[in-house]
C-alpha cells in the first residue's frame, strides 16, 4: 500500500497544500485526493494582499488563483472549506473534521497524510488589543477587513507595530491610500533579516518619504473610543494618536495538530521533515510554513516561511506521497521586497547573523551602478557581501538601491546553493551589455574588493565598526580625501579633509603612529588613498568600505 | 627575477589591456608599466557605441573612461598611444614599436608581457567595399565616423550586413534617428547564438517595428555614386538601394603579432592561453578578445569575444605577472541585448549547439510572466531551456521577451558555472515578492517542466520540431484544445479543434492509431489535455511546449 496510495489527506489550502494537491494528481490519476481547510478561501496570493489594500491591485478576485469548483472539475480533487481538522490519528490513520458549517464532526481516512497548516500572525497578549481597527495581516479574510476600514475613508493615521517586510510593504501601500503611517519597532532597527547598517539606509529612504519611524521602543497597551475603536498606542517612550493598527510583530508556525498527533517538532518550532518532507511519522509529510528547512549555508535547520518555499515543498510531499522520490535540500533564505523607489535584498546570512554562527567574518560595502555608468536611467545599488575568512566562502549579501537589486540576490543566492567561494562570484560569466550591467557586473566587483581583503591585499574597514569605535570613545584619524565642495556639503564629525590630489604634497601633515581611516564617496578613492599611504610606509592605515554612501550615521556640515 | 619582474609592458588599451594595468599597478607599486597601443583612444566603452550613434548617449567623452593622463597621474602607468607594437622577440624580451606619428622605431625592453591585441572585423573582399558611407563600427573612430555620416542628416536608408549582437543594436539606434534600416543575413535566421526557434521570435518582433530583415541572402558586392559613396547593394537575390551599410559580419581576433613571435595559436584561432592566462612562452600573457577561453559547459577552448571577458582576464592576467597566483577557470557564454522592447539573452548552450557536441539533448519552451501574475506590469518571457538525457545536467537557456530576462540569465549562467542539475534548479530559492517574480519563478518552473521530460513523466515536442515533421509530410495531428474565439483568432493549419472542456466529452472524435500533438496558448491546456488522453489510454500523444506563443512558423485564420 506504501507504494501505491489510493487515499491521500492534505491539511491547508493556501500555496503548499494546493500545490501538492495538483501535483499529486498530475502523478497519480486515480488517487482520491481530499483537502481541507478551516478557511473560506483557498489558493490564494497571500503576498499579493499589501498591494490590494494599496489600491495596486483593484481587484481581489484576482489574489484567489482558483476556486475549489477549479479543482474538481480539472483535477478531481476534493476541497472541503469551512473543515477544521481536530485530531490526527496515526496510528489508525484518521484525520478527525469539523464542519464548521453544519456544526458536525467527520472522520477521513488516509494512506497519506500532507500537512500544510501554515502560519498565524503573533498577537501580543496586551491590554486593548482586541480594540476595533487593530488587524493582523494574513489571510483574505484580513486583507478585505483592513480595505473596508481603508476604504471607509476614515483613516488619516495608521500604526504598523513591527519593522519587518510586511509591515514595510504595509507602509507603502497604506501611503499610497493618503495615510500618515508610524512605525513602532522594539529592536533598535526595521528589517531584522538585515544588518543595522543597511537597515538604515532603508530607514532614512523611509523618512525621507514621510514615514515616522520609532525604533527601540515597544507597544505596551492601545486605548479606545467609546464604541471600542483603537485611538491610541502607548509605547514605553510616548503615545501616539491612530485611527487604526497593523500587528505585525511576526508569525508562529501552526503545529498544534502535530504536536498532538505526536508529530515531531524542530528546534525551530516548527514540524521537523527531512529533504523527502517526511515526519517522524511513517505517511506524514508536513510542507509549507508549518515546517522546517535545512539552510543551505549554516546547514541547520531553520524556519524561514515563505510562499516560494511552500509551492516547492508541496510539490516535493506530493511526489513522494505518490510514490516517488523527490527531495527538497534547502533554502538560503533568499528575500526582496520593495520600500517606496528602493529595492531591499537579502540572501544567506547577514554579517549580524554569521557572527552569531561563530564565522570569522570579512564583509564589505560597495556602491555601485546598476547598468554601465554612461547609459542613460543607471541607478545606484549598495551591495554588501559577507564572507567566511576561514574558508573564503561566501556566506551572504544585502543589497538595497533604485536600481536593480533581485538580479543580484538571485545570483547570489544560487551562488550560495552551491557553496561559491568569493572569488568563483568574482569569475562569473554574468550577461553583459550597457543597458543591464557594467562589465564587471556590480557583484563582481564587490566580489574582488572582497576577495582583496580576504587575501591581506587591503584593509578596509566596514561604517558601523568605524561608528561604533567611536562610540566607545577611541581614537581615529578619520581621513576625508573628497573635494572641497564635496567636503563642505557634509563630513564626519571630527575628520581630518585633505583632498585625493593634495594627499602626496601635504602628507607630512599626518601623523604616522595613529590609525588612520580614509574615506571619500564611495570607497574608491579612499582605497587610492590607502594604497598612497601605505605605499609611503604608513603602518596603521584603512579605507572605509562604502564611505559617506553606506555612513549612515549622521554628518556635520 | 620572475617573482619580482621590474618591468611589464602590456600590448593594446582597450578594456583587457588597462585592467591589466591598473590591477598591475595595485598589485605593486614599483613596477614600471607601460601600455601600448596603436588606436589614439584608450579605456574605452565600446559596447557603447550604438546607443552614441542612436543619440541615446549624448556625450563622447562618456564612451572614453580614461585618458592617459588619468593613468600617468594617479598611477605612474605609461600609455603611449599611437604607438603599434611590430614584434615580439620573445629570447631578448623586447617588443618592438613604430611609434607612429614621429615615423621611428623603439625598442621596449619586459620582463612580464600582456598581449592585449584585442579584435577586428571582418571585411570581406567583395567588389566595392570600399565605398564611402560603407563602416564597420569596433573603434570609436568607427563611431565617430558612422555618427557624423547620420548626423549629417543624408542618411534615409542603411542596410545591415549581419545578423549578430552589434548589428541588432545597431539596427535599433538607425531606427532612432529615422532611419529605414534592412538587415541581410546570410544564414537562415539572425542572432546565430541563439536557436532559429528562439531567433525567430526576435526577429517578428523586429518586422513589426518596421525592419526589413532578410535572411538566407549573402551580399554579392556594393555600387556607388559618381562622388564614390554607396547608393546600392547587391545580393544573391535582390539590389537594395541605401545610403550607408554597416559591415556587421564578425570579428577576429587580432593574433598576426603573436603569431609571427612563435606564440602558439589555439584551435578556435585566438592565442591559446591556460588557466593563468598564460600563454606556451615565459612571461607572456594574452587576455581579452586575442584569447581564447574554456566554455564551463563543454569544457573545451571556446572564442567568445566580450568586454566582461576581457575586464576578468586582464586582471587575472596582472596578478599572475606581479608574482600572485589567480585563475580565469572559464565562461558559460552568457549574452544579454536589447532589441527594441525585446530582451534577448541566452547562457550556455543552444540546443542546436548541444546536438553538434553529441549531447542527447532534451529541450523544452516556457512563455510565462515575469513577476506575479496579477502585479500590475507584468510582462511576458519565452524562456527555453536545454538539457543533457544522460547526466540531467541543464546545458543552456535562451530567454527572449518584454519581461525581465537579464535576471533569468544571470542565475542560469551562475547555475551553469557549478554544473546544475536540472532538478538543483528547479529548487533554487529565488527571491520573491510580487513586484519581482512568480511565487515559484519562471525558470524554476521551466526546469519543472523540463525535469517532467528527462523523467519521462511528460511527452513533450517543440514547436520547431512539429514545424519540421510537418515540412517533411509526416503525419501528425494537431489538436488545438484553446476556446472557439482563440481558435478563430488564428490557428495552425490542418489542426483539429477541441476546446479543452469539452474533450473528454468528445475523446471519440480522436483516433487512437494517429500520433497527436495537443498545443494551445502557452502549453498549459495543452498539459492538461495530454494527461486526459494519455489516462484514457492513448498510446501516443504529446503536448507541444510553449505551443502557439512559441509557434513561429505562421497561422491560419
Amino acid at each position: 500500500m506504501t507504494n501505491d496510495p489510493k487515499n491521500l489527506v492534505i491539511i491547508g489550502g493556501v500555496a503548499a497544500g494546493m500545490k501538492a494537491a495538483a501535483k499529486a494528481r498530475r502523478e497519480s490519476p486515480s488517487l482520491k485526493i481530499t483537502v481541507i481547510t478551516d478557511d473560506q478561501f483557498i489558493s490564494y496570493a497571500g503576498c499579493g494582499m499589501p498591494y490590494y489594500i494599496g489600491d495596486v491591485i483593484k481587484d481581489s478576485k484576482k489574489l484567489i488563483l482558483r476556486e475549489p469548483s477549479y479543482f474538481k472539475d480539472m483535477h478531481n480533487i476534493d476541497v472541503l472549506t469551512r473543515h477544521r481538522a481536530t485530531a490526527i490519528d496515526t496510528r489508525s490513520k484518521q484525520v478527525k473534521v469539523r464542519e464548521l458549517e453544519k456544526n458536525r464532526d467527520l472522520t477521513f481516512p488516509y494512506d497519506k497524510l500532507i500537512i500544510a497548516t501554515g502560519a498565524q500572525p503573533i498577537v501580543p497578549p496586551l491590554p486593548g488589543v482586541s480594540l476595533g481597527n487593530i488587524f493582523t495581516l494574513r489571510t483574505v479574510k484580513d486583507a478585505l477587513k483592513i480595505k473596508a476600514c481603508v476604504d471607509g475613508g476614515k483613516v488619516r493615521n495608521a500604526v504598523i507595530v513591527g519593522g519587518g517586510l510586511i509591515g514595510m510593504e504595509m507602509v507603502e501601500n497604506l501611503m499610497l491610500r493618503g495615510i500618515r503611517v508610524t512605525v513602532v519597532e522594539l529592536l533598535d532597527q526595521i528589517l531584522s533579516p538585515l544588518d543595522r547598517d543597511m537597515a538604515l539606509l532603508v530607514q532614512n529612504h523611509m523618512v525621507q518619504k514621510g514615514v515616522e519611524i520609532i525604533t527601540s521602543d515597544g507597544v505596551k497597551s492601545f486605548e479606545g473610543n467609546g464604541s471600542g475603536v483603537v485611538t491610541t498606542v502607548i509605547t514605553g517612550k510616548r503615545q501616539l494618536q491612530t485611527d487604526m493598527v497593523i500587528l505585525s510583530i511576526g508569525i508562529k508556525p501552526n503545529t498544534k495538530l502535530a504536536q498532538e498527533a505526536g508529530i515531531e517538532i524542530g528546534a525551530t518550532r516548527a514540524i521537523k521533515v527531512n529533504e523527502r518532507m517526511e515526519t517522524n511519522i511513517p505517511d506524514v509529510y508536513a510542507v509549507g510554513d508549518c515546517a522546517e528547512n535545512i539552510h543551505l549555508v549554516t546547514k541547520k535547520p531553520a524556519w524561514i516561511a515563505l510562499g516560494s518555499t511552500a509551492a516547492k515543498m508541496g510539490r516535493v510531499a506530493a511526489v513522494n506521497a505518490t510514490g516517488g522520490f523527490d527531495t527538497f535540500p534547502g533554502v538560503v533564505s533568499a528575500l526582496i521586497v520593495k520600500v517606496f523607489e528602493l529595492h531591499v535584498g537579502k540572501a544567506g546570512l547577514s554579517e549580524r547573523e554569521a557572527v552569531k554562527e561563530g564565522f570569522q567574518v570579512e564583509a564589505t560595502i560597495y556602491p555601485a551602478g546598476d547598468k554601465a555608468h554612461y547609459y542613460p536611467g543607471t541607478k545606484e545599488i549598495i551591495i554588501k557581501l559577507i564572507a567566511d575568512r576561514a574558508t573564503k566562502k561566501l556566506l551572504g549579501a544585502e543589497i538595497v538601491g533604485e536600481g536593480t537589486v533581485d538580479k543580484r540576490i538571485d545570483v547570489i543566492a544560487t551562488a550560495l546553493t552551491f557553496g561559491a567561494t568569493v572569488d568563483q562570484v568574482s569569475k562569473l560569466d554574468l550577461a553583459y551589455a550597457p543597458p543591464y550591467a557594467m562589465a564587471m557586473d556590480a557583484i563582481i566587483v564587490a566580489a574582488n574588493i572582497l576577495g582583496n581583503k580576504l587575501s591581506g591585499r587591503t584593509v578596509g574597514i566596514l561604517p558601523h565598526e568605524v561608528a561604533e569605535r567611536l562610540e566607545r570613545g577611541e581614537v581615529l584619524v578619520l581621513l576625508d580625501v573628497r573635494t572641497e565642495s564635496e567636503y563642505q556639503n557634509g563630513h564626519i564629525k571630527g575628520c581630518k579633509h585633505i583632498p585625493l590630489d593634495k594627499l602626496t604634497a601635504r602628507i607630512q601633515e599626518l601623523d604616522r603612529s595613529k590609525e588612520i581611516v580614509a574615506y571619500c564617496r564611495s570607497g574608491l578613492r579612499a582605497a587610492q588613498a590607502y594604497r598612497i599611504l601605505r605605499n609611503a610606509g604608513f603602518p596603521n592605515i584603512k579605507y572605509m568600505d562604502g564611505s559617506i554612501l553606506a555612513w549612515v550615521y549622521g554628518l556635520e556640515k
